[in-house]
This record gives structure tokens, sequence and C-alpha cells, in this order.
């Protein structure tokens, strides 16, 4: 019997966002990018002592409700089906969203103030994670099929 | 009523390391990095579509069982507590595990090689994401309390 992979929210994610619709792309393309929050529920403010000279965290949140994904469709800038593991779209076999965000402090106990978030207001916060250049950076790296459609950076 | 947030494996991982003790630190710590594996179950090889130009991954996979987690603690390399999302340890709330790995091509339908995996062999594999440098790469990010600790890069 394996255990089940069940998830709880740790928190909640403020954005400008009301709708699918009113999303961006993803979360480099506003500029300037609004400040976003992630509220943490209290009995995990403790895990943030030390976090305070991270400048960037990487985010995982919860894109439900989930959905019987697709496993090829045509992303609105492809001009041809791709696979869903080939793009961030997020009707995934687990719909676990993930931002590369910067940090800017924190607005109260558990309130952090964020940048470069995409998803709707009130998103189910899933994780927190130091952003690491020294395995996470990859400034060589070739997008493949999205270089042409990547998002220009200041 | 909100839904229930459960995952599901859409794969598996092959690594080296049969034992907790012998997983590294992190992907980059082995040099030279070994070979490991993602093999996908049947359903999902269709969503690979596109993704051989990429050379780079971020994969997520399942670190349980899930245990209650200790919001502080002193990691191996640390003088002092630590907040657990200023660190990438495996007992968080939502234990998923991430990594950014470099994509070797495909072995056969539906596996891939890969590289910088730190995680158990068998670990399930929750989901693969393209690395996109335009979002996910921040050269000129500050790791805080991590920086002291940083694996070096060849």
């Amino acid at each position: 019997m394996t255990e089940a992979m069940l998830l709880r929210p740790i928190g909640v994610l403020s954005t400008p966002w009301r709708t699918i619709k009113d999303c961006p792309r993803n979360g480099r393309q506003p500029d300037p990018a609004p400040q976003c929050r992630a509220t943490l529920l209290p009995e995990y403010h403790a895990g943030l002592l030390g976090i305070e000279g991270l400048s960037h965290l990487i985010l995982l949140y919860w894109l439900g409700p989930a959905v019987d994904p697709e496993m090829q469709f045509t992303p609105p800038f492809s001009d041809r089906p791709r696979g869903l593991f080939a793009t961030r779209g997020p009707k995934r076999p687990n719909p676990i969203g993930l931002s590369v965000v910067a940090f800017d402090g924190l607005a109260a106990p558990g309130v952090l103030k964020i940048r470069y978030l995409d998803c709707l207001d009130g998103t189910p916060l899933l994780d927190i994670k130091p952003y690491l250049k020294s395995t996470d950076c990859e400034p060589e790296s070739d997008m493949g099929w999205l270089a042409a459609h990547a998002t220009k950076r200041a």
C-alpha cells in the first residue's frame, strides 16, 4: 500500500488577476511587474527564519481544479501542437505551478512581498524554496522550440 | 467544499542512490554527475512531443513519505537553526522535490536521460517542465545565508 500523495495549502497568493483571461503568459511579461504577496498560515511563519538575505525564491502553487490533461495541444503562440511537458501550460497531470520570483522582504510576519507571479488571485501556495544560482541557474541553456517565443528581459 | 489536492505519479526516477544516506546534498555535488533516467508511464509519452530541443528541464518529484515538518532545524552545514523555507531540506509540509537537470535526449520512447538529480532511486516523478532561461535564470541573485555553502560549478 503506497501512501496517498496529498497536498495541503501552506498559505495563499495575492495577485492583481481575478480571471484566467487576465493572467499574463508568465510573470515577466508585465512591465513593471506588479507587487504580489504570499501570505503564510500562522503555523508556518517560523519556517521563514533566515529567508531575509535571499533575493529570489521558487514558489510552488496549485493550479487546480485538476482536469483531464491533454498530452498535446497548440499553445496560443505556436503554429503546431506541442507536448504538454514541452510547455508550461497549466493543465497538467499534477497541476503544480512554479515561478522564480523576486523577494522584496516581509510586509508583516508571514507576509512576503514578491514580484513575477502570473497566477490567479487566491491561488493556494504549496511551497517556498530558496532560489540557488549554484544549482538553479542555467544561462547557457537552450529553450528549444520556446526560444522564438521567449519573454524579453530588461 | 474545496477539491482535494491529490497527486498522481507520472513515472519514476532512476538514480544510483539506494538510501537517503547515499544521496548527495544536491545534484551538482557529484563530479562527474552520473547519468540518471526519468521513465514516464505509457499514457504520458505523447506529452514529450517537442521536448528534444531543450537542453535543461525542471523535474518535480515526491519526497515522501510525508512527515510532520519541523519549521526550524539545523542543516548539517549550518551552525544555527534555519527556517525550513530558507532551506531545500526534504521534510516539507508538501514534500515536493525540484531539480534543474540537464537533458541528454531519449534512451527509448518515454525514457529521458538526465543529469543532476539528488534523490533516491525509485522516486515518483510528478512533473516535467521546460527550463526557460527567460523566466527561470537569475545569475545576479543573492543566496543569502546559503551563499557560504554553495556548490561550486565547473
